[in-house]
């Protein structure tokens, strides 16, 4: 057996591809040796590509860890399957669009484990892995802004006046669910995976794309956040930035404020022309996340074969999704949405 | 009579030295002739001064203009006082904590001008009158950012520990009605005066002062908007920025974006210093408005003397009270407040 | 007499206007009351205007101060004939491009305070009064940044293709002279004014107005200078920069440095379009340094009222004009230009 | 005969170290199989490792390129050795510290090409390899500034009071050969690698180290250089920056500027502070540039494998140290130096 970890990726579409040119070129200790999908077969010469992912999984005897970059919606039937076999699973986000298909994973892994006990399954929040995220959060945790109270995060997708995103929208599970996400996994890192929701409001609105209406769905949206013990969130998630990918995050504490991009930019470069001092920025979420995907390949090798804690919990990814759940139901019904300590919706009835 | 309008002050506070001294030495076409207090006294040697506001009116013959710079408490009264013997009056924001007090000025105004044609009163929000904010407004009236869609702002003070604050919330009006009330106003100017709200909803934490549960305020609140026509806005206020005042904007645009600081400085000054890149930011709202509140002064006097439109709409004032009030209620109650197109309050028990 | 200060401006060019206005309407001291030339007339109907210098001197009987704003080729001649009328002076930079001329100033100024023991005779270098300057030299002032060392300063103004700039060459002593003496200014204000300079060298281009040389002046120009005791400047002057009026210095101490102005803005928008991130800078000095100007004539007046110490000393402007000819001379000679410690040049022939 | 470029490092030191990692690990197309020193055994332990450069080169049968980390003084001798083999070769920077050594190994470079025309031998400035770097220069190659003209870099490094630089300094060429180099390889890159030197100039200062004059060094420089063809360029060099590295870059085209690293930062984040905001920066040249390294490592993998153009001219590194070589004789005789057009010196008494 060799001793760099033995890597599939299922679900060869843009994500997945660059996941599978992460393990297979700037993952040092991981060998890329299957794919579910052709797309791969060009790029990667040695990798064996397969259409149907049990398959895969069935005849690559070596194989120890699978990336599940497929689309959404087999997300959580990928992984299971998987994890059912005792390999490693990296499941891009969100496990699923469903809080209780998402718990499913979580669930099979827990049973899992206990015949496979040093199985490693996380789902792939890359903003956890990102060096400016890790170093603000260092900062918090080290108490430099005091105890963290109120927490503001935003992810604004370029503008894609092609339709992309009306289609898009039937599985993506909402804006909330699909963009917010990322947004909810840093507000329960920032103020602790337990922390418990107490209720979350919305609103939103169709300015660029009205189509997405008939999936339920807005290109704009707001929402807050309330968490039992004194802490508040405030989200903005949005289609339509014009200059590019600009996702931001504070975080304000009592005793300072840390801030993470809230001057975006593409790198170190500004231009002086006579319109002004001019500056770009990543024009998509890849562009400013790839080194934190890099180093989420890398993480997750390492912690497979040195059998070390995964970077990260993944019934946290659960409670990201029942969050992100609430905030689209809430975005679309016009409710405040609230919950009991011990997790339970409270019904409106009973306010 | 004298070709500089003649101006009194009334309420020498912090606030109304500040307007004292704009009128008497930074606004060349006005003349300060009165105040209400003694503590004008040393400073404004020429100025006669007065323990009792309706005294001054009486006695002061040429008086053309009042500045309402007292309690929020006593806006209201004081204003329809010089309102109803035909002097112009600049009255520090809020009118009133309460949307009813605030429309009976308005209503006093709308008497009163049938009688002086020529006079003006306006409510002094400040960052109307920001050279930045003013570029924004114009940029975005241009279209250069498409529709504005989505609006965000915030009001952070610096964190005053002495609590000051606690005493000062038992007559603010709350939160949302003393600083926010800026920001709704500013939502109301980008989106267009008329705008209609929808609902509002408002979460709130007392991080640093919890004291402030008496007078039923917070010291962090964040509240959503929503306007009728696929508007809305996002608030952000609180009593505990470490750095200093922190007062932010964004105009989210079908076609852009216009940000205004967005990046917060004193001056044009960095430090390098072991410990990395260091710039100050003001202190207080002072520090960031000195010169908007000296062109306020300079163009409330032009607008009297020349007869010209007045700066901004007084009406917009109330709209703007009657949101943060609503604000405050729903950081409080924790419900949803909606509201119909024609502004009326929609009964919980009719959603 | 009255109590505010009774100024006259000579020379209504465009600074003479600027200075005009400030001294008329933001001084809150001082009373525009003459000004040498017609354009005033309809802007200041109270003020009376001459078509000759001196016969204003002559017929101003209340006169206290005159600001110089003429052509520098008069700036001296006009300046000694105030200071032996006993007046206040506000010269505007350069006093004069040869620094025997500007010595023959503060001879008149040393021979004339016998007479005039509380007569202020200043050069405006506007930089001194901008607060971001004074807030970098405060803090170099305490130590913050150790011991300076190193002096970096750039004068660039916007790119103006009218060729305003060839004929104006003809007479403003050269870009050295009249750009970089601000820098030159700024280098002895933060060095210390007995600074003395070991040695010049400059080189230049000429990049977009050839005919520059025909008046032995270029429009881009880079000088260093050597002072006795290990200090260090660099400067670079420009006419071409596209954005806009760039001014931008540094100061490197042995413990940390202060930056003015790297970051240059207009105000404080950001722009977010399809194309980047854009801000814009101020088109010309005034736009950058308008509040200095008005800082000046308040705090001109005040030192001439109050008979306190007067902002700036004299004799500096002479050191930054004997600096700046040195530097002009370099850059048409091709050679390096030393002095001993007693400021006495170095011939060729003894190096 | 593997499809991964065989490599072996020369001279584990702090860079050589790092040059290994890239190799081993973060090149995907490379192989690293040998190492010069022992510091390598621990880390690599698949590497075989040599005391001695030269049995390396005897004993590694299938070596392919060789990569020059040692002590600048062996740089030639080494990189020599190589290229007689016939080995590609990547050495560090500078090639030498005499313009006469480095230019043997141009020398032995276009003796050796004849028997090898497929070998590639390259000098690592990596800033040509940095993105911003590369992004600028494409602006300014698409005509984006117009012709650029005056061109301003400096290299700070972070002040290191162990006194490490003094010892450092007795074979490191002087700080315009050692740290300048790069800012020079820049000029010559945005003004064309064979743009003439008119004329050198510099003046230095020893503010925090006055033992490097032993070596004929100093901490602080500041040198400009005059090109034929009307260019010109202004570098400052240092050892004392209090914050950290910081290398920018700016060039003045006559239609626009591009700025690299103006506000320099070590990742996204702010820290509003009591203090202020606060950002840190990177504490040295590998934290500034070590994705460029890894660039570096990549495309010279590339360029030997596929036998397409090396990333940059070898020839270009000597007019480089021919030019840091002048600036630093300049640096300690204070005498001008001037080239004619075939790149002689013009004897000083000539002039």
């Amino acid at each position: 057996m060799s001793e760099k970890l033995q890597v599939a990726v299922a679900g060869i579409g843009r994500m997945g591809m660059r996941h599978a040119r992460h393990f297979a070129t700037l993952t040092p200790r991981a060998e890329l040796i299957a794919a579910e999908l052709d797309a791969a077969k060009k790029e990667f010469v040695n990798v064996r590509t397969y259409k149907d992912y049990e398959q895969m999984l069935a005849q690559e005897k070596t194989l120890q860890a699978v990336v599940v970059a497929s689309a959404t919606t087999v997300h959580a039937e990928q992984a299971i399957k998987a994890i059912e076999r005792g390999l490693h699973v990296l499941c891009e986000k969100p496990i699923s669009t469903s809080p209780e298909i998402s718990q499913s994973v979580v669930d099979a892994y827990n049973t899992s484990i206990k015949k496979f006990p040093n199985q490693k399954v996380i789902c792939g929040f890359s903003r956890r892995f990102d060096a400016s995220y890790r170093d603000a959060h260092r900062r918090m945790a080290n108490g430099d802004i005091g105890t963290p109270s109120v927490f503001r995060s935003q992810t604004c997708d370029k503008l894609d006046p092609s339709g992309f995103f009306v289609a898009y929208a039937e599985f993506s599970g909402g804006i909330f669910v699909d963009c917010s996400i990322h947004d909810i996994d840093l507000a329960l890192w920032f103020f602790g995976e337990n922390s418990k929701v107490k209720s979350v409001t919305a609103i939103g609105i169709t300015a660029v794309q009205p189509d997405l209406r008939k999936h339920n769905d807005r290109d704009n949206a707001l929402g807050i956040i309330e968490f039992y013990g004194g802490k508040i969130a405030q989200l903005y998630c949005s289609r339509m930035m014009a200059a590019g990918q600009e996702d931001c995050t504070e975080i304000f504490g009592t005793n300072g404020k840390v801030a993470i991009n809230t001057q975006p930019q593409l790198n170190l470069v500004n231009l002086y022309e006579p319109t002004g001092i001019r500056r770009e920025i990543p024009s998509d979420y890849y562009g400013r996340f790839r080194e934190a995907f890099i180093t989420e390949a890398n993480e997750f090798t390492a912690s497979c074969l040195d059998n070390t804690p995964p970077p990260l919990r993944l019934d946290s990814a659960v409670r990201a999704v029942t969050i992100g759940c609430a905030l689209q139901e809430s975005l679309i019904t016009g409710k405040k949405i609230e919950f009991d300590e011990s997790g339970k919706r409270v019904e409106a009835s009973k306010l």
